[in-house]
């Protein structure tokens, strides 16, 4: 079976190119051209002046200082250049990773400061460890158990779940936690009056910013025939535009004392400090659901982006290595107060579009953020929370994914449901029951449908060999064969099914002598089925009809004859495909 | 799609047809004869012979006393008599639920003994409820969840818990209950001294004499040529003669005083007591997992009896109203002082051979158990405990099914994998723990199955319209084409290893200019593989290689071409089958 698998891997590989594989730094590094270096240089600067206050703005999601947000950024920007098979990819906070941190500290209820960042760094690291052991035992495969329906559904809700998050940052009140979306909405409603009118105007005026450098900004800069490559980074400017303009107000205007606004206040600065997870089995057991869900959903959204990059310009990520590159970036995180990180997409549309050609550009970014965080520091005390919020808003806004819930009601009910239902459940009940709940669905929901296959009674096409539904084209076939196509492979949830079809379609045919079942769609028969079939060749036998079966494939036709089941249905009752099966049939 | 299914129930039935199938019994009242009358009722008696010391043994099992397996046995196999489809499943006290029920009972540890009734007639009102629900919704092909390996894991593992389980009535000694197979064992290895000899021996002497019965007198009788209906009957009697020579050993030797000899005891005499279960919530959720489990695997032994001896005769039994009747017989139960009960393997069999033709031989059995229970009960006084569990033990020896775990070990590793899990998580977990990780591991294997599918490249069979693997049949192809075959529904699980598969295949091919995927095997494609195939064709076409599906079927075609992805590929990429798109392309 084995060797007909294009997807294998050829085994005899040279030490260099598993040294390729571990490291693709060596594929890139010793082409290094001139070229590149332009390419890596400006994507690294415009990356940089995105992520620093993007990572501010998640930390405070993610509810930890903002400093937090840029150690991440660091060290873990280099590993993954180093490491990371993609090209393009940058990595770094992002929106979804932060709200479930902030989740997972959450049911601590830290009472200390020092405990909160021990418990970040703690689900970085093992974050990390979860991402590094799957990528070595090569089972990146599983986080293809999340299908796109419940991702989608999972990200709306997820994102919606951000925005609201943030209305007590944008209107300077503190709201209290709660799992229920209706609940927290509820409490904004009432509350309304507690609201920091000053915050809220700086916020709303980021948000208004903001959305014209997305919608407006582009227009206008395309009527001075700049170029592409030049517009698109400047669109993406916005943030550290309204950065600016809300610290100068607030320091020029002294809005944190007169008007109550709230501030980043003192970020620390110096190298990111050396910090250790703790180990206390407590605290670990606690956090592991999260530090699951972190490690695959993270992955999945790095993937997702990277895969996308990557076909654009004929280059390849391997899943297997990009599990090992940001595994080994989340324990780096851990060991340098910051907390999980991920791929996000748009920092890496952004590194991809403003020309990174290597994963040098995440070195770079990674310089002069360190350089940030040793020197400018002293510029983001003024800055104020609600500006931050709007940077959030406005991004998870774009992650509210209505287009597919309406593609998928049109293609199928029932996968919508698994979407819905994902969507309802993070809302309601959070993001981990929510994500479990929506694989679960999903998978119950593929496991019903295959319980009850479609089966087709079958006839010949014309006079060609093929042989389809009789009820969608025009069929002829002999009244005593009946041929039924059965579209599932043969296991246990529908090994009932199948007895109770094949008994109905006999009784209805009184002629029948010849049975035959059409097997190009079964992949695979278990030992249910195998009983199953073992009775429904001994009734038929009985009755005087014999039974056949055609197109059975290969690796089904092995097994089948390991245990002898050839020989006791009769080796001459199996076919080639319908066609034989029909044509020898009717000749007896 | 609905229109093809030849398992669809007609609409338009009658009055009558719809009566006879809720009540089965009038399909066989007004046709019923004297011949039959003979069948019926030598196989009552003699189902009633095997019945009184199997009730009360089991009663003993599920750890009740006596005559609750009596009480068990009267009412709700009238009830089975005129709702039942199979015309000769005898219900009743089984070994595997009543030692579910024991299990249940036990989370509770009842103080007093009208407690213990309480809650065995409240379990048997909720089994009988699940299952009359279930029935009415039509939804018996849930139990399909239950693969043949599980099902043989779970029972053997069950028969050994349950065989050791009665050591302690065998040796005379109290066992403290465990989850834990090998804790009970080690106590009772290590507690042997406490052993009660005159117990212990005529336990053994019963449980010989039961072999005896078992193995050696069929033989002994065939030699004075006794005709095989009158040989089967009187071997099954080995039950009552230990029953008769124990108590007479007992009663006349005094053992229960001078040997201290556990005995049965006073089993009131009378009808069965009217009861009622208890409606307290917090019982009732407490109970809810081991009823949903007693609901199903009693079922599933049921209907496999019953469907193996209706295909001997060519009758049909009805799993739905199957449901509904043991689900009635199960609310009898509760209502009448008596315990869950299912259809055994063992009386069934004995009811069958024994000539039993329709529900009457039941009816028959309940009059005399009910005669036995007003009249007989002083006899069973000086019964010792150890009889009836030589009893049982002989009885779920057979259950034993080492035969099963060999089939299915030389036919599927995987499928051993999830007998073997399923055997020793209920040897070490319990019952529903075991159960339930028996059904999530035959799941999740099937997935992973999924999640890497066969795929073959296939190539024209000689001048034949077929196209097999080329690694298994002489085939012939045009270079520039090549056919991939993907043996599974395109779904998330194997979504992406699809788009791995075919990109290695295409990089593989240098002169390629036609790809096409071919999808006989192909049930369903979700919206996960959907994108996937989107990109693929995008992929391909950039690639100038032309991107074709073969063999869509029916169904699936009829879904993508409501979101216009037939128009996206182009609809003169679609082909019938392989043969045609070979036959276009290569004339282009």
């Amino acid at each position: 079976m084995s060797t007909s698998n294009p997807a294998q891997m050829p085994k005899n590989i040279t030490l260099t190119q598993r040294l390729k594989k571990y490291l693709p730094i060596m594929n890139w590094l010793p082409n290094y051209s001139r070229a590149d270096v332009t390419g890596d240089l400006i994507a690294g600067i415009i990356v940089t002046v995105m992520l620093v206050p993007q990572g501010m703005a998640y930390a405070l999601l993610a509810e930890l200082p903002a400093q937090v947000g840029l150690y991440a950024s660091i060290i873990p920007l280099f590993i993954y250049g180093l490491l990371g098979t993609s090209r393009t990819l940058a990595v770094g906070p992002v929106a979804i990773v932060s709200l479930m941190v902030a989740s997972g500290i959450g049911q601590f209820a830290p009472q200390s400061l020092s405990e909160t960042l021990l418990l970040a760094v703690t689900l970085a690291a093992m974050v990390g460890s979860i991402q590094l052991i799957l990528g070595i035992l090569r089972a990146g495969f599983i986080v293809n158990f999340l299908s796109h329906p419940v991702l989608s559904g999972f990200t709306s809700a997820a994102a919606i779940v951000i925005g609201l998050s943030q209305l007590k940052n944008l209107m300077g009140f503190d709201v209290p936690r709660s799992q229920q979306l209706h609940e927290t909405a509820w409490y904004v409603f009432t509350n309304m009056s507690l609201m920091n009118v000053a915050s809220f105007a700086i916020g709303v005026g980021g948000i208004l910013i903001l959305l014209y450098f997305k919608f407006g900004l582009g227009k206008h800069l395309a009527y001075l025939s700049l170029p592409k490559n030049v517009i698109v980074p400047l669109t993406k400017t916005g943030p550290l535009v309204i950065v600016v303009i809300g610290t100068l107000l607030v320091w020029g205007m002294g809005l944190n004392t007169s008007a109550d606004v709230s501030i980043v206040g003192t970020v620390p600065a110096g190298l990111p400090p050396f910090t250790m997870p703790t180990l206390e089995l407590e605290t670990l057991q606690a956090l592991f659901p999260i530090a699951l869900t972190i490690s695959l959903v993270g992955y999945m959204e790095g993937i997702s982006v990277a895969k996308a990059l990557a076909s654009k310009r004929r280059e390849k990520v391997d899943p297997n290595q990009e599990l090992i590159a940001i595994g080994t970036s989340n324990i780096a995180s851990a060991l340098t107060g910051g907390y999980p990180i991920a791929g996000g997409f748009g920092r890496s549309m952004v590194n991809f579009t403003s020309g990174a050609r290597t994963g040098l550009a995440s070195v770079i970014t990674a310089v002069l953020l360190l350089f940030s965080v040793l020197f400018l520091t002293p510029l983001f005390t003024y800055l104020p929370n609600a500006i931050l919020a709007a940077i959030i808003i406005v991004a998870v806004a774009n992650l509210i994914d209505v287009k597919t819930a309406i593609h998928t009601w049109h293609y199928s009910k029932a996968e919508f449901l698994s979407l819905a239902i994902t969507f309802v459940a993070v809302l309601e009940l959070g993001i981990e029951t929510g994500i479990l709940i929506g694989v679960a669905t999903s998978l119950i929901l593929y496991l019903y449908r295959t319980s009850r296959p479609h089966v087709a009674v079958i006839g010949r096409i014309g006079t060609s060999e093929e042989y389809r539904n009789v009820l969608r084209y025009e069929t002829t076939m002999q009244p005593n064969i009946l041929a039924l196509r059965i579209d599932e492979s043969l296991y246990f949830p529908n090994a009932t099914y199948l007895e109770q079809v094949v008994g109905n379609a006999v009784a209805d045919n009184p002629e029948l002598e010849h049975f035959v079942l059409v097997c190009s769609a079964v992949n695979f028969i278990d030992t249910s089925a195998l009983e199953v079939l073992e009775n429904l060749n001994d009734t038929l036998t009985e009755n005087g009809i014999s039974f056949n079966m055609a197109g059975v494939k290969g690796p089904v036709m092995d097994r089948l004859r390991k245990i002898g089941f050839d020989t006791h249905i009769g080796q001459e009752n199996f076919y080639l495909n319908c066609h034989e099966a029909c044509e020898s049939l009717a000749t007896e």
